[in-house]
């Protein structure tokens, strides 16, 4: 637990924070705080500051805080995913909370399984436990927003764009890779999307799909990744090619 | 499972494998094979082949195996990672299969917990089979060479490197990235090694050691990422900048 998440309504009156769940255990058990002990902490979906542990006991942590810093800007990366099996669900969400996505879409496709969108993995209270778990280690008090797609052409062709976006599809038979299509686009694009397919990959029809609404496939090397290796290396890689142009 | 991977050992004299563990559970269940279903087969180690299932019952999968193609060229990529704990191991021996990593060194240091090294998951056999679950996903017949290194500086200060080699290690709070690093010495190193520091990080003096044995500090990006997710981010930037300056 890198930042201390608590949301708006834990707040009381006095900036008192009384926790009494894992947040609690983690700060007693791990972090061992004793009363005075200053701890960074960020509210969900925004600002952060400084908490100031005052009493600890075995049932439960107090604290005092003040929010003070304002708010990181929004991240300017969303992401679809194909619904991975519920195990790699879990390190897909806190890898995208990790990372600061702004969307995430967990589509279906030809080769995601039915049941997985039966899951109780995908019920909301799983999903915002799994986002808490990947901003608190991440350091982000901004979740990303999580959506099911049970329905995926009328998605994809229903998608829009805010501001000027580049769409990307990870395509292990791609021969561009990802500095090839993002370099040279850099200064006219403002957000980036990035599809990642469902264990086995998309299918041909699904690929033609998003090329016709503007998704550039994309390489990302050599291998057969799982879904929740090819959104790390995806973003990493895309982080890569954008400090670079940056600097 | 995107290759079936046998030991020689399991190989009989007329090119017969019989399969009762839980290979032979996916590919009943899963891949649902018939008699005369072929599939590609590697062997631990090197070979790739074909296999042809002749006998199917509910104890065992029986197969013809064929071994043609040569062996791909091993990894030039060796890892040092911070021991993590015994889940987040997992995922990263899988990774490191999977992305066809050719060494893994398990090391201590300061924020490593110690208890670790006395986990059940490093247990050879167990080591092994993580191992194998990457591999067959990643379609590798070349498993990492995993080491435990329990006394890092004597480790640090006695690699040798065999070939012309750059050395890299993660540190978020480096300023180079990893393209400014690699780019300019690609033409002249064949090798590379990439270390990662446990949760939590490296402390100074770690980093000053391995600075002293010539490892280049490079930032991945602006994340406190999970030491499974670093793995992917470091072997992902690193493919592409390599990929970059192949083409």
């Amino acid at each position: 637990m890198n930042l201390l998440l608590i949301e708006k309504e834990e707040v009381g009156r006095d900036s008192t924070v009384v926790l009494r769940d894992r947040r609690a255990d983690h700060l007693r058990k791990v972090l061992k705080v004793e009363p005075g002990r200053m701890l960074r902490v960020g509210l969900v979906g925004g600002l952060e500051g400084q908490g100031t542990v005052v009493a600890v006991d075995a049932e439960q942590v107090a604290l005092t805080v003040e929010i003070s810093a304002g708010s990181a800007p929004p991240s300017t990366v969303d992401l679809i995913v194909g619904l991975p099996r519920p195990q790699a669900l879990h390190r897909v969400l806190q890898t995208a909370a990790v990372m600061g996505i702004a969307r995430l879409d967990l589509v279906n496709a030809w080769r995601v399984e039915k049941s997985f969108f039966q899951s109780p993995a995908l019920g909301p209270e799983k999903i915002h436990r799994q986002l808490l778990l990947g901003a608190e280690q991440g350091r982000k008090t901004r979740l990303p927003e999580v959506v099911c797609q049970k329905l995926l052409v009328p998605f994809v062709r229903g998608l829009e764009d805010p501001v000027p976006t580049l769409r990307l599809i990870a395509d292990p038979a791609a021969e561009a890779n990802l500095e090839d299509v993002v370099a040279p686009r850099l200064e006219s694009v403002e957000r980036f999307v990035v599809a990642i397919g469902p264990e086995g990959g998309w299918i041909d029809r699904e690929l033609q799909t998003f090329q016709e609404e503007g998704f550039s496939p994309v390489g990302l090397g050599p291998w057969i990744l799982r879904v929740e290796n090819a959104v790390t290396a995806a973003l990493a890689q895309l982080e890569l090619v954008r400090r670079d142009r940056r600097s």
